[in-house]
C-alpha cells in the first residue's frame, strides 16, 4: 500500500474519522432507535430498551503495563463501559469482553485482569456473558461491549439541551490527569535509575482516580431518586471542555462555563502546581474523570442546590454566542477543546 | 514480569481458557438467560430476546493483508458475527465495529474496510450502531459485536441434541480451507519470484468461501418456513470434527459421522488433491466454512429430505459411545479435533 494521494488518518482526527466513516449510514432496523453519535445506541427490543457501547483498548496506547496493575487494568476497561450507559440514564446489564495476548503473558497474568473484570462486574452487579480470547503478535488488547437497559422515556441523550438550562459535573475534575502525570514521572525516574523508589505517599486519591475510576452509577440512580431528567447527559472522558461542546454542538447551542465553579480536588491543585500544570487546564482538558456531565432545567436547581458532588459550572446559550469560558478574574475567552485524541498520540 | 512457575497461556488452549477464566462466573443479572458458553449470550429485555456475540480479529493471527482485500476483510468480520446469531436460530439486527489502525493506514484505506462492513449490513439489513476507532502501535484490528433478536421459544442451543437426532450441515464443507491453503500457496510463490503471476483461474468459488464468507440466515428462515425447530446448532468455524463434538459434549452425548456423506464439491477436492490435501480432513477439520451444523429429530426427515442444500452426514448416539468416524470403506475411527486454535498459531 503506497501513501501517494492517500489521506494520512490523522488529518482527520478521530471524530472527523468517525463522522467520515458513519455519517451516511443510515439504520433500517425498526429497533434501531438510534445508532452511532451519543455516549451508547439504544434498541428497541421490546417492553425495555437496549443500551449498547462499546471501547477497544490497546497496549502503548491506552494503557502502559509498566505502572499498571493488571487487576485495575481489568477493572477500568469494563468501568469506563458502564460509565457510558450511565451517561445515557441506563442500567448497566452485561458485557462480552475480547482480549487478545502475546505470548509475554502467563494465565496467572490473564487471571488477574479478570479479576479485576470480576471485581467491576461484582460492584455494578452486570454479568459477563461472552466475549472472544485469542493471541496477538505484540502485547494486550481488550474490547468490552456493554448492554445496559432503560425505560425509552427515561434515556437522556447529548441531544436536549435547551437554552439557559444549567451544566452540572458530578465528582471532581483533573485527579486522573494528574494521576497520570505522577505515573509517568515515576516512570522516567524509574528508567533513570531503577534503584529509586516511586514516591507516591499521599496521592492516593490521584492514582486511584486514574488507575481505577469509578462510573457514576450512583448518580443515575440519585438523579432519578430526585426525579430529576436531564436534559442532556455525556461521561467525561475526554475532558469537560470537549465533553461539553459535544452537547452544545449536537444541541444546537452555546455554552459558558464558570473557571471558579470547576471541583477541583485540593490534593489536585498541589500536585498539579508540583508538575507545573495549570488546574484549570487539567480539570478542562485532562480527561479520564469518567464524570457525568450534564444538563438540566433551571427549574430543578432546588433539587441538586444542596448535594455536595453535583456541581453547577455554567449555563447553556443561544449557538451565536458558542463556547465560552469565564475565568476567575472575569475575563471571558473561548473554551477550546483540547481533548485527549486517540488518534493522535 | 517473569515466567518462573507461571502457566504458559498456550498450554490451554483456547477452550481450555475461555472455560477458566469464565467458568466460576454466575449470572446476577435476571435479564441474563444465557451467558458464556454457546454461541451467543441470550438476553431477556422484553417481548423478545436479545442475542449477543463478539470477535475480535488480528493482522497476522486471523488475517494476512499481503493477501486480503480490505473490503472483504471488513465483510467477513461482519459475517462470521452474523453467522453466530444464526447459529442461535435469531435474525441478526445490529453491529458495533471497533477498530485499530497503525499509521500504514491511510483513510481511503479504512473506507474500503467499510466498505466491505456496510456491503454485509445491506445484504443482512443490519445496522451499524457504534463502535470505537483508535490507533495501534502495529497493524489491523478489529473488534466487532453483533446483537440478534428471537423469539424466547425459538433461540437454539448447543445443548438440546437428543440421542438419535441427525446431525443436519447446510451447504459445503472444505472449500474455504482450500481456499486458504491457495492463497497460502501464491503468496509463497510471490515471494520467491515477485515478477510470478498469481495462478487463481477456475478458484473463484474457493476464495471466496474463504475471502468472503457469507453467513447462512437463508437457512435460519428456511427451516422456520418448514417448521422445524433443529434440537441443538452451532455455525461451522472450527471444522466440523470439532463444531460437532461441542454439540455432542454439551448434550452429553456420542456422536457418528459418516465420511461418504460429508458435501464436498468436485473442485474442492480437485485443488485438494493438487495441494495433497486429504478432503475428508480438509472438510472436518479445515474450518471457516460458516455452514449451519445442527441436529434434529428423526421425525422432521421428511422436510428436509429432498433439499440440495441440508445434507444429513451423521446421528447423536449415547454418549458412551463417543465421537466417531465412518469412513468410505466402513471401518469406525475416533472422530478427533484438530479445529484451528487462535491460541496455537
Amino acid at each position: 500500500m503506497t501513501n501517494q494521494n492517500l489521506t494520512p488518518l490523522f488529518s482527520l482526527g478521530e471524530f472527523g474519522l468517525i463522522e467520515r466513516l458513519t455519517g451516511n449510514h443510515t439504520p433500517v432496523r425498526p429497533s434501531t432507535l438510534k445508532g452511532v453519535g451519543d455516549d451508547a445506541a439504544m434498541l428497541d427490543y421490546g417492553s425495555n430498551m437496549v443500551l449498547v457501547s462499546t471501547d477497544l483498548l490497546i497496549e502503548g496506547v491506552h494503557f502502559d503495563l509498566t505502572y499498571y496493575p493488571l487487576k485495575h487494568l481489568g477493572y477500568k476497561a469494563v468501568a469506563v463501559n458502564l460509565s457510558d450507559i450511565c451517561a445515557m440514564n441506563g442500567t448497566p446489564e452485561q458485557i462480552t469482553v475480547s482480549i487478545a495476548l502475546s505470548s509475554k503473558f502467563s494465565l496467572e497474568a490473564v487471571e488477574e485482569i479478570y479479576k479485576g473484570i470480576y471485581h467491576a462486574c461484582q460492584n455494578y452487579q452486570v454479568d459477563l456473558v461472552g466475549g472472544d480470547t485469542t493471541s496477538s503478535q505484540i502485547g494486550l488488547i481488550i474490547s468490552v461491549t456493554v448492554l445496559g437497559s432503560a425505560q425509552k422515556n427515561e434515556v437522556v441523550y447529548r441531544n436536549g439541551a435547551k437554552e439557559n438550562d444549567l451544566i452540572c459535573v458530578t465528582g471532581d475534575l483533573g485527579a486522573a490527569y494528574a494521576g497520570l502525570l505522577i505515573l509517568e514521572r515515576e516512570k522516567a525516574v524509574f528508567k533513570a535509575d531503577p534503584q529509586m523508589q516511586p514516591e507516591l505517599e499521599g496521592m492516593d486519591y490521584l492514582l486511584q482516580r486514574q488507575l481505577k475510576p469509578e462510573p457514576r452509577y450512583d448518580m443515575v440512580k440519585l438523579l432519578k431518586e430526585k426525579e430529576i431528567l436531564p436534559t442532556a447527559m455525556i461521561d467525561v472522558s475526554d475532558g469537560v471542555a470537549s465533553d461539553i461542546r459535544h452537547i452544545a454542538n449536537q444541541s444546537n447551542l452555546g455554552c459558558v462555563i464558570y473557571e471558579d465553579k470547576l471541583p477541583i480536588f485540593q490534593t489536585t491543585y498541589d500536585q498539579l502546581g508540583l508538575l507545573k500544570i495549570d488546574p484549570t487546564t487539567a480539570a478542562l482538558n485532562g480527561g479520564e474523570d469518567y464524570e457525568l456531565l450534564f444538563t438540566i432545567n433551571q427549574n430543578d436547581y432546588d433539587k441538586i442546590k444542596d448535594h455536595n458532588d453535583i456541581h453547577v459550572i455554567g449555563y447553556m446559550t443561544d449557538p451565536s454566542e458558542g463556547y465560552h469560558l469565564i475565568s476567575k478574574s472575569g475575563t471571558k475567552a473561548e473554551l477550546k477543546a483540547q481533548g485527549w485524541d486517540a488518534l493522535k498520540k
